[in-house]
């Protein structure tokens, strides 16, 4: 458990998790997304390709159910006792015919209720539908509910400290994209920029260190800037193409993202306008951030902006974004686009990401902001301007 | 769609996946597992984050269902024409109410005939259950079948073209791994060790650059090391202390992953012992190896050279290896444990990983290893011994 965040801290998530189960009548909550077990628990290790969950009843101890090797671990990074620890028999392990969580089954049938409203975390990256019918087969005479984004919605508002971890990985974003824009010229090596990147990620400032993010650097380049998620090649960038770079820094898993474009070469006016209104429309945006403000009123002030220059975008501008293990750094909770009604508020942290993928060139510009009293910080500071490269 | 692999490699994958598929008595194949999507049609972004799919109909053009966002990455990295990838409207994405498959569901109504067989990945990392409610309910009139790992097992042979990727991974993970093992020292920030041995990973060598590895290196160090897939922190390495580097290199998404582990000071005897009971397991491991044997009885090999010095290990020792995505570089189909009756066939290719999680300490030593026409062939080239930094 990290020094950044006590005791008191815990007990609050927790607190706030178990209100939100009680007013979904939920007795107790299978927690399966690696980014709300950390929250809820500190536990923290790559051990999320075996099937794991955390038992959240309304009442009573947690229980933290993992792959046997792995328990030690649990028992290292969280605060947990050794008998809210359970281990599964490494005979269950990606073995046809039977599944680890009818061990868990097992385990719950003992410890629940007949009739318990049991709430599952239905479209978490790890929750497989194999999983969930091992549950329901082993687990009889209690209702299972779709519970939702439960806890991630707990994780919405941030709290001082987290704030603060986030603001770590801000300067440490800094430095990345710092070198990014660096590594990136004609005759490199896309493979050779990634590495310098994800060095800067992991070094982090001489008084944080960097963790893994949730996503590896994208950097799309030259054609592949029509599109969004493409990752890097050993060919090397070319002069006169553009490279969007969206990457993050991680500290105590907690994210600040950013996306930049770079230009080897005299841009073309297409692409050098197109950032303008960008930047145009990034700057309305902010300036409609503040508590009550919602979430689709913040995307209305963008898109108003940029059909001012004849542009406009299909897809969301924005999404909260904190704790991420991979696949996503997003929450999985607040969007910002047309019909997300939200209401913003004091300690909210959104990743407003500004992706323009035209028909031969793309762009990408964001800032990770947070609400605040008043208003609205960007958390990293660098410079927003298409990055040019002669 | 990468050189190393032609239109012939892609037809031959189909076929075989078809012919599985023809015995399963299925009609269409939902394909989600990222790295199954990557070999059947070289499809590759960071896009799994959100819901994909590739349909595979018996007969018939594949299609694959993506982010709308995505769509173009899909045309590029694929062979496939424009009207065999379909695009879904950002308003699905991380909606509550709505998921993607809603509209992969009515698609498919209109694509397969009533009564027909449609196999699921119902154990693949990102087919949650949520996902797979959408489909049974926006598809009625057919039959939805748990196809296990399908596509997983047809990978599990090798063709020259995968074996090539698989030693290119392999000269890469040996820069990588001297690399980790000069940079672990005493008083060196954990995440100072994990940027040298990223940036190498990227690197790769002067011919090949280096893929993102499914999971990021685990460097458990020092009490940690009596657990296995915990990362790293922006704690210093201790004198006196053990730590464990289990990390692969990848070369167009094929792994070769590598175990070892470095003792800053004088190791204790325990431990040197251990490394050689684990040394001397491997071989006899290695020895059992070739085509017609069974994966259970490689392990029975290792079980027994171990028992001689009182040392035995729960789980499992080995497990197929190739493409991999987040979070696993595993294939999910042989495992080297008890009851495996699997039948090595030439072209199988499994990391051999000996995790040695004691009371007070860890180990861990492994090997990728190729079966070959009369044995077993080690990719990587490295030592083996426990490597001692004084």
């Amino acid at each position: 458990m990290s020094e950044l965040f006590g005791r008191a801290e815990y007990d609050a998530r927790l607190r706030r998790t178990r209100e939100r189960m009680s007013a979904q009548g939920l007795d107790a909550l299978v927690v399966v997304e690696p980014a709300n077990l950390y929250y809820l628990t500190g536990y923290d290790a790559w051990s999320f390709y075996t099937p794991q969950a955390l038992v959240v009843p309304l009442e009573g101890e947690l229980l933290l159910f993992t792959r046997a090797i792995d328990a030690p671990g649990a028992l290292m990074t969280t605060s947990l006792a050794a008998e809210q620890v359970i281990g599964f028999p490494d005979d269950y392990v990606q073995q046809p015919g039977r599944h680890p969580f009818d061990v868990l089954a097992a385990e719950l049938s003992e410890r629940v209720r007949p009739g318990a409203r049991i709430g599952l975390e239905s479209d978490a990256y790890y929750f497989s539908s194999r999983a969930d019918q091992a549950l329901r087969f082993g687990l009889s005479g209690v209702t299972f509910v779709d519970s939702g984004e439960l806890v991630n919605w707990v994780r919405v508002v941030k709290s001082a400290a987290e704030l603060e971890a986030m603001r770590r990985a801000a300067r440490i974003v800094e430095r990345v994209m710092a070198t990014a824009i660096d590594a990136v010229d004609a005759g490199i090596r896309q493979c050779d920029a990634a590495a310098e990147i994800m060095r800067a990620q992991a070094r982090g400032t001489e008084e944080w260190g960097g963790d893994y993010p949730a996503i590896v650097p994208m950097m799309p380049s030259g054609p592949g800037t029509r599109t969004a998620h493409l990752t890097w090649s050993d060919a090397p960038f070319r002069q006169g193409e553009a490279t969007v770079i969206e990457l993050a820094a991680a500290h105590r898993h907690y994210h600040c993202p950013m996306a930049r474009t770079v230009f080897l070469g005299t841009p073309p006016a297409k692409l050098r306008r197109t950032s303008e209104a960008v930047m145009e429309g990034l700057e309305a945006a902010l300036d409609t951030v503040k508590p009550g403000v919602r979430c689709e009123e913040v995307e209305a002030a963008w898109r108003r902006t940029i059909a001012r220059h004849g542009l406009e975008k299909p897809s969301r501008i924005g999404y909260s974004v904190g704790i991420g293990y991979p696949p996503d750094w997003g929450e999985h909770t607040l969007s910002l686009r047309p019909g997300d009604r939200t209401e913003l508020a004091p300690g909210m942290t959104f990743h407003l990401m500004l992706g323009m993928w035209l028909d031969e060139i793309g762009l990408e510009l964001s800032e990770v902001v947070q609400v605040t009293d008043s208003g609205a910080e960007c958390l990293a500071r660098f410079p927003r301007e298409l990055a040019v490269k002669r």
